[in-house]
C-alpha cells in the first residue's frame, strides 16, 4: 500500500467542516470529559444532529465521532469511556447497555488495493442487547435483538440474536436465558 | 430486558453522595491526570479511605471508582491509565504488579431478568501476581498467588496460584517458574 | 517476586530527567490533548528526537514513552489514542497504519526472578503493515512487511510477512492479498 496515493475526497462527512470542527471542541472539552451529567451530555449530541430517545444514560469519557449519524433509542445506558467511531451510522435500539469503555468502530480500509482505501459501514445494535465493557464491534457488524457480548471480546461478524457471545472474534457460547438466572456471570 | 424497571436503590455506594461526588472531583482533575507523582496519589486515596501499604506506585491516568473498597497491600505496582471500576471491594496483595491499561471490573448485570439487575463481586489479587498491561479481569474472580496474566487477556474466573494465563477467555498456559529463567516474554 | 528488591537504575532513559519531565508536560498537555492537528504533533515529537518521516499524520490523544526512541518513516498514520509505550525503540516503517487505540509495548519483566527485572525488547514494524484499532503489540515483536493485525488482537510473537493475524495471541487466518479484493473486513 502506499498512503501518499490515500484519497478520501468522495467520503461524504455529512456536515460542513465547520461543524464538525465545532463538534470536535465539544466533544474535546465537554462530552469526552470527566465531568459528571447524562442530561446536558444528550443535549448536546442532540445539539449536533443525534437522533437520542428518552431515559438514556450518557456517562463521562464518552467520544463520538459523528454525532449526526448516531441513533439511540430508549432506555440505553451508555458507559464510561465507550468510543463511538461513527464514520458510519450507529444505531442503537432500546434498552441497550453499551458497557464501559466499548469501543464501536464503522471503519475499515480495503487492505487489497494499494490505495488502502475508506470503506465505512453501519453498526446496528438491535434492542435489549449488551456491549460488554471493553468489548469491540467491527464495521458493518449486526448485533441481534437480546444478544450479548461479553467483556474484552470483539465481534468482527454479525451476532445472532438471543445469544452470548464472547472472545476474538468472538463466538456463540451459549444461547442467552432470560428465565431461570442459571446463566450469567460470563 | 426493561432499562426503565431497572431499579439500584438497594446497592450501598459505601458513602454519602456527597463524599461520592467530591472523589469523583478529585479523581477528574488529579489522581486521573497526566500529572507526574505517586507519593500524592497514595495519599489522596487514604484519604478516601483506601487502605494502601507501604512501598506503593500509582502511576498517572489511574481511574479508582470508590477508594473506599480498594485494598492493597506494600510493595504494589498501579501502572499508568489502570482502571479499577470497584463498586465491590478490590483487593490487592503485595507485591503485585497491575500493568498499565489493565481493567479491574467488580460489577455485572442479571442478564437474565428483566430488570438487569447490578451485581457486584469482589476481586481479589493474592500476593506477587502479575495483570499484564491491557488485561482485563471481572466480577468475582480471585487471582492465585504468583499468577500471570498476559497482556491484553480477559480473565472471566479465578486463576490458580503459580499459573500463567492468556486470552480471552484466559487459559492456563504454563506453570509460573520462578526458578529457571527459561520461561517469560508471554 | 518482592517490588522492594526491584532495581532500575542501570536503565538507560536515553536522556536527562530534566529532558523526561519537560516531554511529559508536552507529552500531556499538548501531544495527548483532543486539540486537531498533527503537524504540530510532528515537530514536537522531532523536537524531543524522535525520526519522523515525510507526510506523517498523527492523531489526537496519542502518547509516546520516550520520542528520543522513536522512528517513523514516511506517509505513516497514527490513529487516535495510539500508546506508543517505547522504553525500547519502536521504529515503524513506510506506508503504516497504526490505528486508533493500538497500544505497542516494549517493556516485560522477568517474571522468573525475585527481583521482576526490567527487560525491554524493541518493536519493529516493517513496510506496509497494518496494526488494527485497539490491538496490542508486545516486546521484541517484528511485524513483517505488509502483515496485518486485526482489530483488538494482540501480538506476543512476531508476524510473518504479508499475512492477516487474528486473536489474543494472535494467530495466522490468511494470506493478505493485494490484488484480488475478495478478502477483507476481518
Amino acid at each position: 500500500m502506499r498512503l501518499a496515493d490515500f484519497n478520501n475526497d468522495d467520503f461524504d462527512r455529512g456536515r460542513p467542516r465547520l461543524v464538525e470542527a465545532a463538534w470536535r471542541i465539544v466533544e474535546g472539552l465537554l462530552l469526552n470529559s470527566w465531568l459528571p451529567g447524562s442530561t446536558w451530555r444528550v443535549w448536546l449530541l442532540r445539539r449536533f444532529g443525534a437522533n437520542v430517545g428518552q431515559g438514556v444514560v450518557i456517562k463521562p469519557h464518552v467520544r463520538v465521532k459523528f454525532p449526526w449519524r448516531l441513533r439511540i433509542g430508549n432506555h440505553c445506558w451508555i458507559g464510561e469511556g465507550v468510543w463511538i467511531d461513527n464514520l458510519a451510522e450507529v444505531s442503537i435500539g432500546s434498552n441497550c447497555c453499551i458497557s464501559q469503555g466499548a469501543y464501536l468502530c464503522t471503519g475499515s480500509h480495503r487492505w487489497d488495493k494499494e490505495t488502502f482505501d475508506l470503506e465505512t459501514r453501519p453498526i446496528v445494535i438491535e434492542e435489549q442487547c449488551w456491549v460488554g465493557a471493553m468489548a469491540r464491534v467491527g464495521p458493518g457488524v449486526t448485533i441481534g435483538e437480546g444478544a450479548v457480548l461479553t467483556m474484552g471480546s470483539t465481534a468482527t461478524s454479525s451476532l445472532n440474536p438471543g445469544w452470548v457471545y464472547c472472545g476474538n472474534p468472538a463466538l456463540a457460547l451459549k444461547q442467552r436465558n432470560t428465565t431461570t438466572g442459571q446463566e450469567r456471570h460470563v
